[in-house]
């Protein structure tokens, strides 16, 4: 049986992920915003280091009541918009849809879950480096492995065939039975870099190479492993420097925390910052340098409006 | 017995101090570096909110060589320079001469007390908004009283007629017994207050209004006076908050690194973070969010140079 895909949020994430599926074939419907009137008439364009695309025509809306009830969502919004699944989901919804959150961050799983208690939640981990360059145009300019793994437990059939679908579609994607897990590691990348970008209006490229904002990332990096190892999830220490090298070798890039901050557009603190160090905290552990970035962060978010 | 003065940097501060000496009659000699030529025709313009004036004509030099012996020398440079001092100093001492470093942050007399070991040194600390506005012209905007401590023990009697002589000229002058402690108070607003405004790019007054920034200025006061008390000496919590009333109350004001961050100058970072730093180290405390301010700091000073 095919999977028929919503995408709720066709951005940087959604865009490519999603265009990656309908290029390959598979049944995707896309919710548009702003974009939607642009994209009927021209399709979503994707320039890819894995190989560019456009996807027209395509099955675009401009609201989730003009959609198809999905087997799968890929919910791929800002989670500081996640406030409108609420009235955005129930359209597309049928009994055994799965949705998956394709976003950065700890405790929207629960947030959701609280909102609808019978859905089927898994959470999506995207490790790419990729942008909106233009009304339906999206740019994919490193990495693009994909890892999916359930907040429940029974979803575990479908999310390998949605994985599947993604290697199929040429994606890298990975099952993974510990989305706690790996929330957390993503997690070990995003505090450091999405924070010290925008705290020091700079580069990962640049942070990398100066001695003494190196040392600050891979101490940011192993107080969020020590926070992670407190809430009982184990990762070593050595990941940390996986990440370095990871960071070393990746094409310069702007975290989208980066990017929101440039626009001078709200920043993704509480799911990013705020929800995983009082995670910690209630666990026992104090991310005392987190902590000060979220601070210093939650300043300049204040800064846009002034 | 009237003691002879000398200024070793006639900017912010020892313009301002300096300058108070001279106007109320006392024997003063400046070390100009750029200003020289200016103050020589024009004099030395104070504009200050305690009464302004102009010491017109004034004993101006532009090298040490120049200057006569004096009893007591007030080194106001920015700590970065103290290197020169090596070469500065000589010619204006006799046996008795007591040199006070008007300057911020810690381990700057010890430092001066390995390169002249039977100099008698002391410590001043400057509470005081003051600015350079031009060539021989000082603003001073908001407070202005000084501690003055021995690092030695054996100069109390000159430190107190030091002491008598700013009072006689109109600035609050106060002797101290400790002056480590008067340090250790000193940084507690200057480790949050430079740095802070630096890395954000902002003044006092928008980090004591918004409510983030406003408790990381604090938590960062509570942790120097943590590291005081590790170090031996005792500061109560209370203090700190006697720091926030006082900046609330204070003057809208950049702190000294600010302006030299915003003219890309070279920061004080080494004797108000680094030395601190090691010294809570050795004494067994880590000055976690200081430290993170300190590698931030040193991460925005190597970008002055690209």
């Amino acid at each position: 049986m095919e999977l028929k895909y919503a995408v709720i949020g066709t951005g940087a994430l959604g865009g490519y992920y999603g265009g990656r599926l309908a290029n390959a074939g598979h049944d995707v419907h896309f919710l548009f915003h702003s974009d939607f009137d642009f994209v009927k008439e021209h399709g979503l364009k994707v320039d890819s280091v894995a190989g560019s695309f456009t996807v027209n025509p395509l099955n675009a809306y401009h609201k989730t009541s003009d959609m198809p009830a999905c087997d799968v969502i890929l919910v791929c919004l800002k989670t500081k918009n996640n406030h409108k699944l609420k009235d955005m989901l129930p359209p597309i919804l049928h009994k055994n849809t799965v949705v998956i959150l394709i976003q950065n961050g700890l405790g929207i799983e629960p947030e959701l879950s609280e909102q609808f208690p019978d859905l089927a939640i898994a959470g999506g981990l995207a490790f790419i480096c990729s942008s909106k360059l233009g009304k339906g145009h999206i740019g994919h300019f490193d990495f693009g492995k994909i890892t999916i793994g359930s907040y429940h437990t029974e979803n575990q059939d479908i999310l390998e065939k949605v994985c599947a679908d993604f290697i199929q579609s040429g994606v890298p994607a990975v099952f993974t039975t510990d989305l706690k897990k790996s929330r957390w590691q993503k997690l070990v990348w995003n505090i450091p870099f999405n924070g010290m970008t925008v705290v020091l209006n700079t580069t990962t490229e640049k942070l990398m190479k100066q001695p003494d904002s190196r040392q600050l990332i891979y101490d940011l990096m192993l107080e969020v492993i020590e926070a992670a190892n407190h809430c009982g999830v184990e990762i070593s220490a050595e990941f940390a420097e996986e990440m370095m090298r990871s960071t070393d070798n990746m094409t310069p890039y702007a975290p989208s925390m980066k990017l929101d901050s440039d626009a001078k557009r709200s920043m993704e603190i509480r799911a990013i910052y705020t929800n995983p160090i009082k995670t910690a905290l209630k666990a026992g552990y104090e991310m005392k340098k987190t902590a000060m970035l979220e601070q210093q962060l939650r300043f300049i978010q204040c800064e846009f409006k002034s």
